[in-house]
C-alpha cells in the first residue's frame, strides 16, 4: 500500500518543481452554505492539474537507466499534461496516448510541453493497450494514471499541504474522484495523521463507481453508455490498489449531477476568481446542492484542475438560465 | 506624503482581516516572452479587488466617535465593495454612490456587503458632489477612493507583501493605475527599499492621463468623450496627492489598447486559472502586446482585481477572432 512516510518522501522529491498551492476562503460562500469552506486551489498547479505531482514523483522514483527511452502514459487530458510537464522538467522523453475527444486545450498544451500525442477512439480502442504496445516496441516505461503507490504517494502531498496551511483540524475533505488516485492519497496522508476527519470521494452521476463500490465492499463498474461533462474523472471503475486504500480509509462516495457542477464552475469564477474545471469543482456542486450539508463545519475542498476553455464556461452558464438553486 | 512606516502600521491594522494574496506564475508566460513574470493575485484578495486594503486602513485610523454616523463613498464598483465589506466587518454603516452604468455585480455585491447604494448618472451628475451632500447630511465620513494618505498607505501594503514573497528584487513593476492610489502605495513601500525597482503606472488608450502627467511635469485630464473597457481604472485626471508621490518614484507610464486587454483577460483565464478583470489585467497586457519588452527580466505584474461576468469573458473571447498576437 502507500505510507505517510512515502508521501513525505514524495514531498521532498517534488520540494522546487512544483507549485505550494494557496487555500482560497470566500466570505459570501461561508456566509451563504452557514459553515466554512477551504479551498486547496490545485486549479493554480503547475500544467492546470494536480496530476504533475504524482508523474513527477513516480518518474523521480525510477532507476535512470530505466528512463533512457523515455515514458509512456495514457490520459483524457491533465494526466498527460502532467507527465509531459514532468518528464520535460527532467529531461525524459514522453508519448502520451489520449482519446480524440479530449479537450482541444489540453491535447495542445501536451504537444508544447514537447510530448508526441497519440491520439485514439475513446469507444472502439484501449488506451492500456496502445500505450501497452507503445511501451514494449521502445522499451519505454509507463507512467500509469492513478493505480501505482508512486503516483499516489505523489498526489498525497497535497494532504501534507494542507494540514500545514491550516491552523485546525477540518471536519471533512471533499475531493474529486475518478480512479482514486488522488482521494486515495490526501487520505493516506490525512487519515494517518488526523483519523477524525471524514474524507469524501466526490463523483459525477453515472461515474460513481467509487461511491457504490464503497457500499458493495467490492469493485463495480459503470455502465458504458453514461455520459457526463467531467471529462476529467470518467473513469470505468476504481482502480485495484486505490480501492483497497480508499475502502479502508474514505468514509464514503458523495454523487452530483452535471447541472450542480455546472453551477459549481460558475460559481467558482464568480465568487473564487478562479477557473475550476467540471471534473475539478464537483466538491463544490456537493456543497452548494446540499449533498453535503456544511451547517456548521470546515470543509476542504479540492479544486483539482482548472483546464477549462471560456467556450465552455459560457455555455454552462447560458444552460444554467434559470440558476439551478 | 505617505511613508514606509505608515505602511507598515497598516499592515499591522489589516492583519488578520485581509487575505495574504499569493504570487502566481506561468511557465507558458514565462517561455514565451523570455523572461520571469510574477503575477500578484489580488484578485484573489477579500471583494475581488485590492480595495478593501485602503478602505480598512482608512477606517481603522479614524476615531470611533467619527464613524458613528456611518461611513460615505463613491466608486465604479471594486472601491464601493472594498468600504462596504470594510464598514461591515467593523461595525460601521456604509452609503456607496455608483453610476448607474457600473457593472451589475459590483453593485449587487455592495449591496449584499450590507451598505445602501444611490445610482447616478456619470455623465450628468457628480459623484463627489452627491458624496459630499450625503455626509453632510448625516454627519457621516468620506472614504475617497484614492487621495487620501489612508488609502495609499493601505494599498501599498501590497509591496510589502510582494518583497517578502520574492526571494530576489525584481527589474520592475508593472501596476494598474485610474486615480494613481495603488501605484502610488506600492511605489513607497518597494522604492524606499529598494531604489533599483522600476515602476511603471500601466492604463488604457484614452485615460493616459497620469502617462501624459508624468512627461508634462503637471496634472493632465482626460477628453470628456474617451472610452474604455476597463471600468475600474476611467478616471478623469490624477489626484493631488497621488500624483505628487508619482512623480518623485515612478519611472513612467504605459498605455494599452482595448484589444490587448481583451487578450489579456483570457490568457489570465487559460493561463493562470485567473478572473481578471480588464482593468486589473493592464499590466499583463502591456506584456503580451510588447508595449514592455520582458526579454531576459523579472517582472512583477499586480492582478488588481476580478469582478468580471462570465458574458463579458466570453464577448472579448469571440471579440478576438482571429486572435490579436
Amino acid at each position: 500500500m502507500v505510507t505517510l512516510k512515502q508521501i513525505r518522501e514524495a514531498r521532498s522529491r517534488l520540494s522546487g518543481r512544483i507549485n505550494f498551492t494557496p487555500i482560497i476562503e470566500s466570505d459570501w460562500i461561508n456566509q451563504r452554505l452557514g459553515g466554512r469552506v477551504l479551498f486547496k486551489a490545485e486549479c493554480l498547479q503547475k500544467t492546470g492539474s494536480f496530476k504533475i505531482r504524482g508523474a513527477t514523483n513516480k518518474i523521480l522514483s525510477l532507476d535512470p537507466a530505466q528512463l533512457e527511452n523515455g515514458v509512456v502514459a495514457y490520459s483524457s487530458g491533465n494526466h498527460a499534461q502532467g507527465v509531459a510537464a514532468a518528464a520535460s522538467a527532467l529531461g525524459v522523453s514522453a508519448s502520451i496516448v489520449i482519446p480524440q475527444d479530449a479537450p482541444p486545450l489540453k491535447i495542445e498544451n501536451t504537444r508544447a510541453y514537447g510530448a508526441e500525442v497519440v491520439l485514439y477512439q475513446r469507444n472502439s480502442e484501449s488506451r492500456e493497450q496502445i500505450a501497452a504496445d507503445i511501451a514494449r516496441e521502445n522499451d519505454a516505461v509507463i507512467v500509469p494514471p492513478y493505480d501505482d503507490p508512486a503516483i499516489i504517494a505523489g498526489q498525497g502531498t497535497i494532504g501534507l499541504e494542507i494540514l500545514e496551511q491550516l491552523d485546525f483540524v477540518p471536519d471533512a475533505v471533499l475531493c474529486p474522484c475518478g480512479g482514486g488516485g488522488l482521494v486515495a492519497g490526501i487520505a493516506t496522508a490525512i487519515k494517518s495523521q488526523h483519523q477524525s476527519v471524514d474524507i469524501f470521494a466526490v463523483e459525477p452521476e453515472g461515474f460513481d463507481d467509487t461511491s457504490r463500490s464503497l457500499i458493495a465492499g467490492e469493485r463495480v463498474k459503470n455502465d458504458a453508455g453514461a455520459s457526463s461533462i467531467c471529462d476529467a474523472i470518467v473513469t470505468p471503475t476504481p482502480g485495484e490498489i486505490t480501492f483497497e486504500i480508499n475502502r479502508k480509509l474514505l468514509h464514503s462516495g458523495l454523487v452530483v449531477s452535471d447541472r450542480a457542477v455546472k453551477q459549481a464552475v460558475v460559481e467558482a469564477f464568480v465568487r473564487l476568481k478562479l477557473v475550476v474545471e467540471p471534473g475539478a469543482a464537483v466538491g463544490l456542486a456537493a456543497l452548494l446542492s446540499g449533498v453535503y450539508k456544511l451547517e456548521g463545519k470546515s470543509v476542504v475542498v479540492i479544486l483539482s484542475g482548472g483546464n477549462m476553455d471560456v467556450e465552455t464556461l459560457a455555455k454552462f452558464q447560458r444552460d444554467l438560465e434559470p440558476p439551478a438553486f
